[in-house]
């Protein structure tokens, strides 16, 4: 395998793309030079289980140690998770069983195997559970005795917090702590994270040295903007794609990426070296799209599907109605005395719309069609008795029958 | 015994006098008023186990509550000096072997019962080891989540050595919480402390009941001043006076309390009631002293040391040498060739000064004396023929004799 391997520098060059800190680079080159296989630390969030590309930027970078013949170690927070917040202050950390976070952490699992080599020779996978719960009160004062209050005061939130007067409550303070001390215990040679953990990956550095470790490299990657091109990519903010959406709807969310971050897509989220995607830039902004989107949708997806989902979108674009739209029947409930089914209902039934208000809004905005005509009269009811493509905006189709 | 009780506003008092806070009055009265038999705790620190008058004070009140037929809790910390302090940088804080701290605890206890009634029905001799071992880290992270930094930070020595950047170690924050979380344990009804342990005290309210406990009643005794009439009273100052001095050491000793401080000794260490202590301090002085001196001598010695140690101290006040005066036995090694020894190496062999250099300035400052004579030359050798008595100043004896 090391005769395989790029020079060091390639390989610095490949671990650094995209990356937002690393600290530091002399500590990434010895580790990268001693020719042993490294350990990479990540830790999951498993109580967020549905991935998004947000996610892939940093399993890539994952991804990219494992080519080289590292170990990636994901390290799921089962305990901590398990402890959520005991003080009920923050709605983001509810408490979550064992049981829970096994399963969750299974689906998130599944969903790195589309990132990440699961082969066992480059990925562990780990629970903090092993190391803390076995912790006792002795242990937590020795580990707590490592840090000062003014060195963790220091972390962005909790000092714009204090300043607040918000209540910071004590165990708080513990968290950084004890996910440095999983460092220790997985002696980890490297740790990824965003760069909102930029903070505690460095407490991981001094804690390893305090028990006598080589401090692990920092690396963070940054997080992905959203399809809004505001807000960083998020499923509650609806600006998402999903690792496992499927492969049309992934082509046709990523030819809608705004311009402003197609430079940082094609960086964070493809292979394709500077000098191409400088060029694809400076060409047609379509074809760039276009180039993105087979990219990212190629990686996730089987080739086969890639074409076909490439296929839909040139036919959707074109104003066409694709083949494989996904048939809803309505039931014989919905119909009147008439044999009929209002149109706001039908929409609403397809999925297209959350209320008959939002039905009726989608027709005022000209934004609904049946079988490729704009719908005008939102009173209008349907017989169905024969089939209806019912369409919202330009990708979003259902077909329709009776029951 | 509920029939003996003086009446509640009595009791109030009594537990009032020389207290410095009471939080609050009306909870000790509802409490006091309940008929139940209340548990009060007292935190021993077992790493010193020299105990003086300024320990009595707080015992005296634990034993006011004795009187009152409550049972007193001496709370032996027992895990937490195991721990001592982890960093390292706090040098009042060395780390003790359980067992040092068990025969450290044994030491402190014989000398609290100079002052507590020791039976069982109204104490309670407990190690926080008995909760403190078994906790793990999910039960630390639950209970450091009930309270919050800036409430912890509020601690006068927290924020003083914050703005002062003086490092402060995360696991200082725990003690505090440690401390209130034994007064769960305890289920007590009323902590006393010393004023420097006001805020601990207080958080041990709070924790109270978070764990759905009434909070205790917190109150404190002030820190006795020592013989210097500045310092608080501690052995390393030297300005002390040990509850297992000799009657005549003690009673020696509190004739020269400073008179700026006899209000607040027969407060503190007396049961005279106002009235007496007023009448005492608007007489002589030397008078109010001698009581004083009687009080204490008696309440801690048998009255017939009382009285010897009394006459001892009239006789040396005089000009005297007391009939009790220890020998030492001087070494046929020590005299010289013309079978004499020099009165410098005597005052050392005597224990009356630490050097030859010190055994000089004595006598420059015409401080030692032999049989009632002072010495003027200090080249002056004796042959001890005859046994002599080596005195420093006014109270300090040595009968010395050849082997």
């Amino acid at each position: 395998m090391t005769n395989t391997k790029p020079a060091i520098d390639e390989q610095l060059a490949l671990l650094k793309r995209g990356a937002v800190h690393l600290v530091d680079e002399d500590d990434l080159k010895a580790k990268l030079q001693s020719g042993k296989q490294l350990r990479v630390k990540l830790g999951a969030d498993p109580t967020r289980p549905d991935l998004h590309l947000g996610h892939a930027v940093v399993l890539r970078k994952m991804r990219q140690f494992q080519d080289l013949g590292h170990k990636v170690i994901m390290l799921i927070g089962d305990f901590t998770a398990m402890i959520g917040d005991p003080s009920g202050k923050s709605k983001t950390r509810p408490p979550v069983t064992l049981e829970q976070t096994r399963a969750n952490a299974k689906s998130y699992l599944d969903q790195c195997s589309l990132v990440l080599d699961m082969n066992p020779d480059v990925l562990e996978i780990r629970y903090n559970g092993e190391w803390l719960e076995p912790m006792g009160y002795e242990d937590v004062i020795k580990l707590a005795a490592k840090y000062t209050v003014a060195r963790i005061l220091e972390r962005d939130d909790f000092t714009k917090r204090l300043q607040a007067g918000t209540p910071i409550s004590l165990h708080e303070l513990l968290y950084p702590l004890t996910q440095a001390y999983d460092s220790v215990a997985l002696d980890a040679d490297v740790e990824l994270g965003g760069t909102d953990q930029l903070f505690n990956l460095l407490v991981g550095r001094d804690i390893q040295r305090d028990y006598g470790q080589e401090a692990q490299v920092v690396l963070t990657t940054p997080l992905l903007v959203g399809l809004d091109g505001v807000e960083k990519m998020s499923k509650s903010l609806d600006n998402y794609i999903g690792l496992t959406d499927e492969p049309h709807e992934m082509f046709a969310k990523l030819m809608k990426v705004p311009d402003t971050l197609l430079d940082n897509y094609f960086t964070l989220l493809t292979n394709l070296p500077k000098e191409r995607i400088d060029e694809l830039l400076a060409g047609h902004p379509v074809e760039a799209h276009r180039v993105l989107a087979r990219e990212v949708t190629g990686w996730l997806h089987p080739a086969a599907d890639l074409d076909a989902a490439e296929e839909r979108y040139r036919e959707v674009a074109k104003g066409g109605i694709p083949e494989d739209v996904a048939t809803v029947t309505v039931a014989s409930t919905e119909f009147n005395a008439d044999g009929r089914v209002g149109v706001l209902r039908l929409a609403t039934l397809a999925g297209l719309a959350a209320s008959n208000g939002e039905a009726r809004r989608l027709i005022q905005n000209r934004g609904l069609k049946i079988d490729g005509e704009t719908v005008e009269d939102a009173q209008l009811a349907l017989s169905l008795d024969a089939p209806i493509v019912l369409q919202k905006g330009k990708d979003k189709f259902a077909r329709l029958i009776r029951a």
